[in-house]
């Protein structure tokens, strides 16, 4: 413990991500990357960065990535903010818009990024139980909210509200901003991006992380009307002059224009995940419908952990969340059919060993 | 004005950085970016990287690079932290040692980014008055200070002082924390990073936009204590857990292993900018001790803003920073000797025309 430690060092507990491991051989379906790899386009985007460019500084305005964003999405630039990853444009989201007398509300079982940033910030937060079938129910928010934040679909459980439900919340709450993060939506929701032109308290956060095959270079958007926009690029400038590098710019941007190999990849996941869902089902699992990359699931009379240490021990890991209500269920992340097809022998065989 | 502003952003002045025209047809000589490439093996780093890389989120713990680094300047890793440029090392490293309780201080005249930080985080700071001849005089500087910021080399003055002035300060003030930025200190002046190894209340920051070209890819450094680095690893792993994108990771590696050609531009820098020095005198400009890849100077009797507008109709940007004490003089970036020939036949003819 250093003396120099502020305040928020000494009493915050940082976000722990699922384990990145060095040793390659694993299967990895414990943190929602997508099987397939990045579109060739923005690969060749990447092999095309020279040391001339390299030297530079990146365009702080990242304007090539939004008009091709804007252009994807039938919006004007300035409702478009890039950073580095959906996680800083969620971090650089709190002190833009809350302030320490501010209340906002989230999910008890959602990201769970949403209380640490709260606790960076200081900012007081509700975390609002989830109904027992794990749906969200909105009369269960406060009206006097500053934020309601709700990932779409959620994270870990997978299931999505309709874009009607959300826009019936942003007509009840015209002073509450609606924080819609849509790491998940193309696998199977509903985006309400259109929604941000009719509804000045909606902010949409996306990310390159999951659909777009490129977690590794850390791209997230927001979308939302210009105003909104600014307050985000007003942190931006007094934190990080320049968040996204030269090359992730060139191949988020490619990664937009290879239109055929994002619904080509993303179809191909969510046949595997129908198929999963099935089988784990068949197996004995209890599974929330999902609308995402990866299975929320359950084997009634099983410890989680136990599963979860039995599928690593096998090569495979999974995530699990050691907090209330689900430290029994596993989050499995949909991998190609192969890989699928692996988990699945496994878990047969463990509820046969088990039984 | 979104009535979702927080108060942060209705009263934050954000940091502006140098221009980054999209007519590359300027000789750009304002955000001291190096003339010279990156270096072959950073860009053959950049080439290698797979579409099957990219779907993989990176390294949180930069090992690789890490571990690099840590040879390079004979430390272990756990005194290294890496992050997205020296600005977000620098943005983390407030939250992660200040509170709204503490007094910070850093020279009136340094980078503009150290009061911007100060605002976003609400930590009170004073801005101590170089002197008269632009140097730090450490007495100064109160004794009750959190912590004291030095740009060493300082920017926009490109002076420097010396590690053992440093190191005085370290033991006079065993409860400051002393930040030095060294941003530059490959082209002239002493890095202060050994002295991490006998110092707890010393932090050092660098960065991969100047000496090593890659400004395009983020990548900048803090060194110091274990303790301190735990401190900025916690506030980075509350705000983004993979600020440093697969790419950057691997070109920042191969950079520090291309000795002899940062061995190489390093010495071309320097030499260019000892002929500049000279011109520049001789033309009539006075001109500070420069420890950096830039120089801060100013033509007596000339006003700053027409000797900087010339320079610019004429196909040259330099920057100027329009604030008291410096708003004469000019930062001009050294370039390539071919560079520098034509912004020194521009201020002859300037000077010529103008008398």
């Amino acid at each position: 413990m250093s003396r120099f430690y502020s305040d928020t060092v000494r009493s915050i507990t940082p976000y722990v991500p699922g384990e990145q491991p060095k040793d390659r051989s694993f299967i990895k379906l414990n943190t929602n990357e997508n099987p397939y790899p990045a579109s060739p386009m923005a690969v060749a985007a990447i092999h095309s960065v020279s040391g001339v460019e390299a030297r530079l500084y990146p365009d702080p305005e990242v304007a090539d990535l939004r008009r091709t964003l804007a252009a994807y999405h039938g919006l004007e630039i300035d409702r478009i903010f890039v950073g580095n990853g959906s996680d800083e444009v969620l971090a650089m989201m709190y002190p833009a818009f809350f302030n320490r007398t501010d209340t906002i509300a989230f999910p008890d079982i959602t990201y769970s990024f949403y209380p640490v940033y709260a606790a960076l910030y200081e900012i007081p937060f509700t975390a609002v139980p989830l109904s027992e079938d794990f749906t969200v129910d909105f009369r269960d928010y406060p009206n006097t909210l500053k934020a309601l934040l709700l990932a779409n679909p959620n994270a870990p459980t997978a299931i999505a509200v309709s874009a009607g439900e959300i826009e019936a919340q942003l007509k009840l709450r015209p002073d509450t901003l609606i924080i819609v993060d849509e790491a998940y939506v193309d696998f199977g929701a509903e985006s309400v991006i259109p929604l941000t032109r009719r509804h000045d308290n909606l902010l949409v956060i996306q990310t390159m992380s999951k659909a777009r095959s490129l977690a590794g270079l850390r791209v997230g958007m927001a979308f939302g009307n210009p105003e909104l926009i600014r307050g985000l690029e007003c942190i931006r400038d007094s934190f990080n002059s320049y968040t996204l590098d030269v090359v992730a710019q060139r191949a988020a941007k490619a990664s937009y224009e290879d239109v055929a190999y994002f619904e080509q990849t993303r179809r191909a996941i969510i046949a595997t995940r129908e198929k999963a869902v099935a089988a784990l089902a068949a197996i004995g699992f209890t599974v929330l419908p999902s609308s995402a990359n990866f299975v929320f699931c359950t084997m009634p009379g099983k410890s989680g952990a136990e599963v979860q240490q039995y599928l690593r021990d096998n090569g495979v890991l999974v995530r699990r969340f050691n907090t209330p209500r689900i430290k029994e269920w596993l989050r499995i992340t949909i991998g190609t059919d192969e890989e699928m097809d692996e988990v699945l022998r496994l878990l047969r065989l463990f509820v046969q060993e088990k039984i």
